[in-house]
């Protein structure tokens, strides 16, 4: 799509439907349980209602959309992984033994893989070529991306909801690939948040003590480089961002536009949730959490979006994992609404008067 | 079953598989992800390697039992609800239209729902009749059920998961129905943990807080009365439980000798669990916790049981709905063993060396 499209897609986006999630509400209510004894369900449930716009929402089938790119700064040594990884993963995506392959399979969803940047060129006939460029430039020396390769990037995003959408998908999982990517999502989110880098940096895929320290100092540097206005989401993206971030922050865009629940993942996905809730607030009501990282830095950019994750179960892979893990409890809440019994139906004396 | 039988079952029972668990962690470093990276769910599938005995379990089908009866202490205002909703509600279950039925369907799980002391005769062909009696005894004024009557129903409990069993259950979920049910598990679990009453007591189906002082001077003054034994978990049981609860301890007991996982619910199925490893510690490495309910004796029993629960939704249901919710994440962790790629089959490369 014209780079321009994006941010004329942008201003379509409505938020979620408030009266029908009071109508949700509402319904929960006459079930045949405690009122509020299902807890963040019913509170999931009621979003959904918001979402789709109906007291009866469906979000099946659902559908994994994986970004993958390369990053610069992988050249400085802060991942535990060699850049070679991602192009290796993508390949391992499209053999279907991946974890989110794995889960995906299991909730019965289709996985979507897009090159939006993989630094080696890939000869896979199943991953979707989205190609801005081969890797974004190393931050600490240039800005990653170009605002023209950014606007590209997350049009890539904005193509592959629409792609999933028009083969059934009802709910969107985001996923992503791309070796040294929590630290370009550090950066981004320290900026955001005007937080020291040292809160949000973590262990990644798994680096220790000093090469953390390291990786501190890259970002601190590349900051001081840069100087990203943080009040202009698109240059944080750009000068710090990764392609596959950027397209992520698309996809996010997409579902709101057309109501789609996105199942935000972890650390990466959350800093993009965070740049597409900053650049259009109205975003914010479409993103479900699936679940809360090991990556130090995710809990201030759930802070930031006022998120409470459906899973907290130590993880921290991305790939989409960890939100493909939380759909079943989408489903959960949608079939409570439309399947359970209510008092009435079911003849149940109400609750003894206090 | 005879009464005694229970007991020389519990004889039988042996601890899990380490060495299998143990294989079972070497094989997911194999696996294409960074080591360590899917957290509790790695953990799980190790738990579940020991239980089954086999590098790669599986937890399906699952089968969902939910044990019913009332509680004589109802009668002393001690519920939101009158008791007849324990009729009502298993008669909802019967119909398939409350919360676990409706979680049950969408994991593929049959639902058996047994009768081990429903007050109200009950004329539901498709309840399983196994009445001990209509109802305990008011344990303010005499035990709640004599020793017999404890064995009883707990042979009600395993013979319901043989049934299970033998209909193909791979994986336990047990649930229970019985209004004033947390007031006896609050009863025991304080005795068994010697903490106050008022640290175990909580809002149940939905009390408020004048009620739920009465609650706890209730409960003081049946554990005065009674003066159980801690250390003889059987008359805990007896004097101060449920016949559903006692059921539920000889469900983990039978999961636990037919070495299949067994998901715990909520408060009042914790309570269950603690009794079932109090009288044979080896139970413990067969239950899996579902989820942290919003009761706040849960805490208590679940610190008792040194457990962490899967999910943390803040509710407050029973009925299984908890661990029927958790179920896909077992799912998941077998399907990552059975399924996902090794680094050798998918030529990555290793971690850079630090």
């Amino acid at each position: 799509m014209p780079t321009d499209a994006v941010l004329s897609l942008v201003s379509r986006i409505t938020p979620v439907d408030a009266r029908a999630g009071e109508r949700t509400r509402a319904y929960l209510d006459t079930l045949t349980k405690p009122p509020g004894s299902l807890g963040q369900l019913e509170a999931l449930a009621i979003q959904l209602g918001a979402i789709t716009g109906t007291a009866t929402p469906s979000v099946s089938s659902p559908s994994v959309v994986v970004f993958a790119a390369d990053h610069g700064v992988a050249e400085e040594g802060v991942s535990a992984f060699p850049q070679a990884v991602t192009a290796q993963m993508v390949a391992n995506f499209a053999n279907g033994g991946a974890a989110i392959n794995v889960f995906a399979r299991q909730i019965g969803a289709r996985v979507d893989v897009v090159d939006v940047g993989v630094a080696a060129p890939l000869d896979l006939p199943d991953v979707i070529d989205a190609r801005v460029r081969a890797g974004t430039a190393n931050f600490t020396k240039a800005d990653a991306m170009s605002r023209d390769e950014t606007l590209a990037a997350m049009g890539a995003g904005v193509a592959a909801v629409e792609r999933a959408r028009y083969a059934g998908a009802r709910t969107i999982i985001v996923g992503e690939m791309g070796i040294a990517n929590t630290t370009a999502s550090s950066a981004m989110l320290a900026v955001f948040c005007a937080v020291p880098v040292a809160q949000v940096v973590g262990a990644g895929t798994g680096i220790t003590g000093a090469q953390q320290a390291h990786k501190v100092a890259v970002i601190e540097q590349a900051i001081d480089a840069r100087q990203p206005d943080p009040d202009d989401p698109l240059a944080v993206l750009g000068k710090l961002g990764g392609l596959e971030i950027a397209a992520m922050t698309g996809a996010y865009f997409a579902a709101a536009l057309h109501r789609l629940p996105a199942i935000v993942d972890g650390f990466i996905a959350t800093v993009a949730a965070l740049t597409a809730c900053r650049l259009c607030p109205a975003v914010r009501g479409y993103l479900v959490f699936g679940h809360q990282s090991e990556e130090p830095g995710h809990l201030t950019a759930l802070e930031a979006l006022e998120a409470k994750p459906l899973l907290n179960l130590g993880m921290r892979l991305g790939e989409g994992s960890g939100a493909a893990l939380a759909y079943p409890l989408l489903q959960a809440a949608t079939a409570m609404l439309n399947e359970m019994a209510t008092f009435a139906d079911a003849g149940i004396s109400d609750k003894t008067s206090p």
